[in-house]
């Protein structure tokens, strides 16, 4: 398998971290989103969107949209599973996983705030609304895990809850907001970073790092 | 059960057109988003992010986000699947439904729309920023039916992928997108608006039509 990605792309890191909690392997590509390789023609024939990740498999299939290629892996891996086995908390990690691959990440990522910057937004107005959109959705999050006790999102296995908030606190932190204030989230975290597949899937620990 | 949700609300009209399709009955209570009802205390307290829809159970669960809560639907009453059964198809139904459900509808929704106004930036211009976010998403997914036959956007039945779309086409038009220019994507939704299930989720049929 080959991950089209970007060491600094959140969706990509969410694909890294699963395909470490799988065991499974993928070479990667890097096309770099601040020199807008994801734009050029042979790239887009790939992913139509234009951005990243992209999957593709060992028998030439491309796809596309970070939590369909994490469903995908679960499918082709069923173990270790990536949802809790309760049906009730299944449906709460599915939605706190949404509740940041919809709400949060898309409205802060950087298509977003090229938008921004041409309709003559001031470069700190354009932080200040990345910086938001994190903090205001982070604290829905730290909300949704009401009631569970950890150590992570959902129980005492790391599920794609854990595999979308990980890579979304980097970038709240990117932004300059202050995380602390989300002990819950923050412990989660330092759960997480005790696994090498956490650790080994983090932006600087990737090829393309810069 | 009791549905959440307010009828212009496109999150909202999916669940609708998926209860619909399982043949399942919810209340309706309705929450005036151009007022301000979603961040109302009470409202808060089932749906931290603020955002329609929450789908109480009969248990008194709250469940939020559409796709969480369709996958949830899905789990209740397995037929007739949302999901085509081949495993290819399968996954880019699930890419299709995201690229609307990620990358166009939160980037154009009344909550971004107000941070734009917010900033200063001439309704003239916010209304430009929704129609081209609609425009490009419905472009990329135009793109990813390639190969595909119809009538729906995944074989014979309507899945997840048109439950998405139908609504985000009614936005598109809303923010004065040409949409003939996807006749694929219209030809989708003439197959859809063949179904009860679609026709009767409609905006202007629910009880807080205005």
């Amino acid at each position: 398998m080959v991950l089209h990605g970007y060491f600094r792309s959140s969706a990509s890191y969410r694909v890294r971290i699963a395909l470490n909690l799988k065991g499974l392997q993928a070479a990667q590509v890097a096309h770099h989103l601040r020199k807008g390789e994801q734009n050029a023609e042979a790239y887009l024939a790939l992913n139509p969107q234009g951005l990243v990740p992209t999957l593709e498999t060992d028998d030439g299939g491309l796809l596309t949209q970070s939590l369909a290629i994490i469903d995908w892996l679960e499918e082709l891996r069923p173990s270790p599973p990536l949802l809790p086995s309760d049906p009730w908390r299944r449906v709460r990690a599915k939605a706190f996983a949404l509740a940041i691959a919809c709400d949060i990440h898309p409205v802060q990522n950087l298509k977003v705030l090229a938008r921004l910057r041409r309709l003559g937004i001031a470069e700190a107005e354009v932080q200040a609304w990345a910086a938001s959109v994190n903090r205001d959705g982070l604290t829905a999050c730290a909300a949704l895990l009401d009631g569970e006790p950890g150590p992570f999102c959902f129980g005492e296995r790391p599920t794609l809850a854990d595999i979308c908030l990980v890579p979304q606190l980097a970038n709240a932190r990117r932004f300059g907001v202050a995380v602390e204030a989300f002990p819950r989230l923050i412990a989660i975290e330092q759960a997480c970073a005790g696994l090498a597949a956490f650790r080994d899937a983090a932006p600087d620990r990737q090829p393309d790092a810069e």
